[in-house]
């Protein structure tokens, strides 16, 4: 860090190398890894392919933005999604909201109903509202962080989530990249067309009040970027100022050589809690406090790119996708 | 909410008079204002002029940015800033990085020591650390909301702020919209040149570690949206990328009829705190779970312009500024 352009914050990807254990850890304490070491360390079995029946492809003009639906959380609401995107529903559409430190939401700006379009073959007008699940049989890896919006918090499916054990129940949190189901006052009023992604600070007074859907898992700074609206909530006055939506597809009925083939680390390994501890406790020579916490939506949820696209399984196993 | 077009997110402008009892609430309950109403409701005293010695203006072609300074917290940084805009150091620099979810970051791009810009005079090479400050006798106006990164949160000088009842410290947090002195990795290696803004959630991991020198008051949605840097860090690879600073100066060096005259919610009276309440356990319709909690970067801190520029206090007192 002698380079006084990079005189800035410091990642874990800057001090991969500067690993001089903190003054105040006991003599006999390991040295720890970096968030990059423990990466770099990782085996395929840390990691786990995107299902393509549960990734959705937002394509921009700007490029891709890819999203990993949430089933066990939100069954109903994701085979609506998967209908209107198989029909095309959004195909023309735009995104119409940017709110900052808030959302960008898309769907259907036509404010008239009688000129909305209509959702097409298979998708639902009516939805139950999936705000929370029951958490029994439902696998969560917790962290031990106190937080002050769910009694326990933790990793479901790879999602950030909260969960209550005394009312038995599990939900997604609205973390930075939490894709929703916009809805009005009624609690089963949303239908799927309507989407929202957080793009600022964790608004998770909304968890438990709406359906989150999933997660964002590459592709944020292109919506992240877009001009904020100036109207109320953040809606454009100008039509013009609207992002068109060149379609959203399920990566399941796209051609696979089409298809970005992600992994995202696995949240249930000894390598991801090496990781959160990596994060909640920095120890390299920028850091001279540790904070001994880390909130849930800090967590870093590591996606890449696979090494090669997955070969049909009939001709040649692939082997990382145990 | 009927307009599909607001098929949407429900923010506290939206439901001004949609104030039905919680199901949940005792029967006694006064009913509770809304965020808008509160404001609304709101006094002269209840808000602050901004300091023009301690306002900064970031201007962008897209604009200006207002920054409140944080004297309180560091004072050594924040004279050195005002050293800085006087000399007009940062005219013609540039914000070099954007990093999603992070920060973005201006300064001198120039990696070579020999070829950055001369500090000019009065401004200082190097200052002290000023990651927290003694809480004695230091104004705090606590929230009683749990928080994993410091035994207390609260308000200090109108900044969300941490502070520890053990060591006797406060230390300003990093919130959206957070400024803050980039360094090296010695504590004291920042000399106020290079300055970030936190665009994403709020990385509290860097309180304590790092000076903050104040918030982002008006134009966030100027920086939130520049297209993140493709290089380690989120440092523009091409130089074309970079935004252009066509100034920075402290409002009291800028011609009175040029400023923007702003005024901040006062975060010390009863007022404030029935904001907060308001946004702890939202009341109108759209909620179904209230959460009974709010994060410290969650609390919005209210600004406005005032309705006419203040007057020289000598021919008309300035009635509102008491």
């Amino acid at each position: 860090m002698s380079v006084p352009r990079l005189r800035s914050l410091v990642l874990s990807s800057a001090l991969l190398f500067a690993l001089a254990a903190h003054a105040e850890e006991p003599a006999a304490a390991p040295p720890a890894r970096s968030m990059q070491e423990i990466l770099d360390a990782s085996q395929p079995a840390d990691w786990r392919p995107l299902d393509p029946k549960n990734t959705l492809y937002l394509e921009l003009e700007a490029g891709r933005v890819v999203i990993e639906l949430a089933p066990a959380f939100a069954p109903a609401h994701v085979a609506n999604i998967r209908a209107l995107a198989k029909g095309g529903y959004w195909n023309g559409l735009s995104i119409n909201r940017a709110q900052d430190n808030f959302v960008v939401q898309w769907g259907d700006p036509a404010e008239d109903q009688a000129q909305r379009k209509p959702l097409g073959r298979g998708a639902k007008a009516k939805l139950p509202a999936e705000f929370a699940r029951s958490s029994e049989r439902l696998p969560f890896d917790r962290l031990p962080d106190a937080d002050g919006w769910a009694p326990e918090v933790g990793f479901s499916s790879g999602f950030p989530a909260g969960r209550d054990p005394a009312a038995k129940t599990a939900w997604l949190a609205h973390c930075y990249g939490a894709v929703g189901a916009g809805r009005d006052v009624a609690a089963d009023s949303s239908d799927g067309t309507e989407l929202y992604v957080v793009i600022g600070q964790s608004p998770r007074q909304l968890d438990r009040n709406i359906t989150v859907v999933g997660r964002v898992v590459q592709g944020m700074e292109l919506l992240s970027v877009l001009p904020r609206g100036s109207g109320p909530l953040g809606f454009y006055t100008d039509p013009a100022q609207r992002t068109p939506i060149q379609a959203i597809r399920l990566a399941a009925d796209v051609p696979k050589k089409e298809r970005t083939p992600l992994e995202a680390l696995r949240t249930d390994t000894p390598l991801f809690a090496e990781l959160v501890e990596s994060r909640r406790n920095r120890r390299d020579d920028w850091y001279k406090h540790m904070a001994g916490h880390i909130d849930l939506c800090n967590v870093p949820l590591p996606v890449r790119e696979a090494e090669e696209p997955p070969a049909p399984a009939k001709k040649k196993p692939a082997r990382r996708r145990r």
